[in-house]
């Protein structure tokens, strides 16, 4: 009953949307499509996999192997095409936390949150060693520590953390948000990572000597043999945001071991040293590297095109499946990657014969430079500095990107393309009643779409509601399991499928921007 | 001259109050009150002293004696008189965490958010076992689990926590909220822990049952050498909230190790273990409990009353100093307390010499019964239940508690004594600026001004801005140092210094309700 008046209304939306943008919507495609994916759906039970159960899937870790063969069998399983592993090109070493312990044990006893720094060593077994203030502001300053850090906890003088609890974590976009979106003009500046800065701007200079003076306290404190680095994490109330603290690289320089801390237990520590008490910590934090392949990987498979003609045309669609190390990286990535994998799920489950082929990618290695889909445009579709074009590149049709968290789908980031505007603003009629209604000729940036865009492919990535994204989850030990909305996954699982859906059967490919030119030689 | 103008405008304002309320405000001395509380405070170096230099201050605990014995340093440093430890009674044992480590092996590692229980004992060293899942809902269930549980990590089927982020953590009060208290007519029923519940209704009758399965429970687990309990803690993102695993008292009986677990680590080892994966752990902890003092102490100190008919008679601040465990207390009650010490401190920098005595009690094991003031109360004033008084019941004017987290004071709870209603209200005037405007006849529970109300005597608690009190703070590992908000403190200390230098002049004592009954004898 409940599905017959569904269906109903999708009939009658989708007549009004054809009607508005003269773009065809296929309503019973979208009426099944719907019922598969808001009724049937199988979106927390491949979010639990890959975060749960795979766990953290630091780019080369093994939690990301973990996850990466589970996606490829589940892939294989419902019946996709050419499921696989893909290798690439050259990423670096793997790296994982095998133990994380550390305490205050002076003036009294007390653990610490706190997570290492990815890519940084062990202690080497259980230590204990003072808590010692390094003032530094130059490379000159670091002589008086000198023959008197050794088997010491270090710690650098850091602002204690702007209180921000009289705000929501969580949020949703307002219809006025969405308007005003809605309203952009231009494509903003987005944030393509080709830009180039004046290296003599103060700025840079400014950088530069920055990153040396990083560079020289970090060998300093390897040759005066210290023992742990304690350094401020962003985040509150537990919450601690994590990065890496050392290279990935074969080649990497040595680094003294290191604990992001939570911003609490920092600052208590800070506190009690600078009123000039002793603390007194034990530690004992293990790690390891794994250095016997050095490529990176991509999960890709897909469901072949049917029609003689368009078969060779490939839409993508995808989000990186790699995270950082401290939660299981449920929002960042896990979500965009189990809404995508739930699109083709949904697409096969209703019996789908495209007749274009449909791509899913799973990228590694974008939280260190969105290198996956980078290695995956250039070993298949072309050069973005130069512009040298692939064969393939003629044939990609769209890209579909998801990678904003757990918050449903709100509309469609044009990134430029304005002539993909009333097609999607077409396909998005159906889905008002789900809240997806904004189209903004706008750009974001930050993620795997841009990888596509760079060649001047029509790369897109979804408007997606915050949530607590930005302030709770992105990059931090609290992003598990728990932050992602089964409602919202469903949401954008059946939203994702339906363009995927249309793309396909779309009479032309969806139109392009004009072609970048390349980057000048320097 | 700042100071010039604000000793005018407190003139004008003493005026305007001694005139509405017939009750008379010293301008003079408020205006000196304030300048000494609002412009040369020591609240945040002395709430440092408790939080951070002293740590976690349970009950008996060496983090207990280390701050009490620092508070009669202080106190005696500033130059009150009596400053001592008065023993109030038989507590129990004291108890500390030496060693806090527990992580996830298999599936793979991560080290857990966790904290012992009050007075659980540890797991004996370090310890690797399987996690298992108990179901239970009467005590021949257990029997399944005979001879299957030593050395292993037992868990609860227990409910994911509601997500909650869409609402911000802190709060003040509004001026709406204000007035609806303003305008209580009768004072509800209050927190008085004398009442008595039927022992034949149902709620009784099945909390019995309940108290009966956890025991039958906690000593099958004994028995069965059971490595370690997990149960999952109250808050989200970090924030784990703390109780008590086992009784204090010297003839407790024994309980397995038990770690409150936040819950996002306790669902992810959930999910894994419902859903078949094999999860394993490591912990090791270590507590230790101190049995050669059972005694409770509470700290005393005063100002003496300099007036020849006055003197006898004592107005008595306080809040209670112990916390729980696994933060340093800083709202709950370090606030409190430092702000109580504070007062006295701007009382004696001010050159004040009280015609009454001024009193501070700074009452332990608050967390567990009241037991401190209860214990001050009983020793000194009389005996609730059979309501027989003792003589300085008579001279003890009015008892003024701060224990409702680090938000400024909005006013006073009446607890029924209305006559005192317009006293405080031209008390307030001078600090309308401040935001302390609101007095209700309504009561307020949970802390040490029951202790006296019980008696009959006038015992205020102050209306308190709520902050992130019962979302974050209190009896969390997140109630530290951080959360203690400066100018609320500075605010509330000069209230309390205010008032209490308005009840040591006025020419009477507070007037007091009516003498409660004795309870029956059962």
């Amino acid at each position: 009953m409940k599905l017959k008046l569904l269906y109903t209304c999708m009939a009658l939306t989708g007549l009004a949307a054809s009607a508005f943008a003269q773009e065809p919507v296929d309503a019973a495609a979208v009426a099944k499509i719907r019922e598969e994916g808001l009724n049937h759906s199988k979106v927390m039970d491949i979010a639990f996999n890959i975060t749960d159960v795979s766990g953290p899937r630091l780019s080369n870790s093994p939690g990301l192997k973990r996850a990466q063969d589970w996606a490829v069998n589940q892939l294989k399983e419902w019946g996709l095409a050419n499921a696989k592993l893909e290798a690439w090109g050259k990423f670096g070493k793997g790296w994982e936390v095998q133990k994380n312990y550390a305490a205050i044990t002076v003036p009294y006893y007390h653990a610490i949150i706190a997570i290492p720094k990815a890519w940084t060593p062990g202690t080497n077994g259980a230590i204990k060693g003072e808590v010692v203030l390094v003032k530094a502001d130059s490379i000159a300053d670091l002589e008086k520590y000198k023959g008197n850090l050794a088997g010491k906890v270090v710690i650098f003088d850091t602002k204690p953390l702007t209180e921000r609890s009289f705000k929501p974590d969580a949020s949703r976009y307002t219809d006025e948000e969405l308007d005003k979106m809605a309203q952009a003009t231009a494509a903003p500046r987005g944030g393509n990572r080709n830009n180039a800065f004046d290296p003599n701007s103060p700025m840079m200079v400014a950088r530069r000597k920055m990153i040396a003076m990083r560079a020289a306290m970090s060998t300093f404190f390897v040759e005066q043999k210290v023992g742990l680095i304690l350094s401020q994490a962003r985040g509150t109330d537990g919450t601690v945001f994590t990065t890496n603290g050392a290279s990935y690289a074969d080649t990497a320089k040595a680094v003294a071991p290191e604990l992001e801390t939570s911003s609490e237990d920092f600052q208590r520590i800070l506190r009690l040293v600078k009123a000039g008490k002793k603390v007194e910590m034990e530690a004992d934090v293990k790690t390891e590297f794994f250095t016997k392949d050095l490529q990176g990987y991509n999960v890709l498979a897909e469901i072949p095109g049917t029609d003689k003609k368009l078969k060779d045309q490939v839409i993508m669609i995808g989000g990186h499946f790699d995270s950082w190390h401290a939660g299981t990286g449920a929002t960042d990535n896990a979500a965009g990657s189990a809404v995508m994998m739930e699109a083709m799920r949904i697409l096969k489950a209703i019996g789908f014969k495209p007749k274009r082929t449909i791509r899913i990618g799973l990228w590694s290695s974008e939280e260190q430079g969105l290198y996956g889909s980078r290695g995956y445009v250039a070993n298949h579709l072309g050069d973005p500095k130069t512009m040298e074009l692939k064969p393939e590149h003629a044939k990609l049709d769209a890209y579909y990107n998801l990678d904003n968290g757990t918050g449903k789908i709100r509309g469609v980031y044009l990134q430029g393309d304005s002539l993909a505007g009333p097609i999607f603003k077409a396909w998005l009629e159906p889905f008002k009643d789900l809240g997806a209604t904004t189209i903004t000729v706008g750009n974001t940036g930050g993620t795997d779409h841009l990888s596509y865009d760079a060649l001047g492919l029509p790369g897109f990535q979804f408007i997606q509601d915050g949530i607590d994204y930005n302030t709770r989850t992105h990059h931090s030990n609290q992003d598990t399991y728990e932050r992602l909305i089964e409602d919202d996954l469903k949401q954008a699982a059946t939203i994702v499928a339906s363009f995927v859906y249309h793309t396909s059967e779309r009479k032309d490919m969806i139109p392009r921007k004009e072609l970048p030119k390349a980057a000048p030689a320097r």
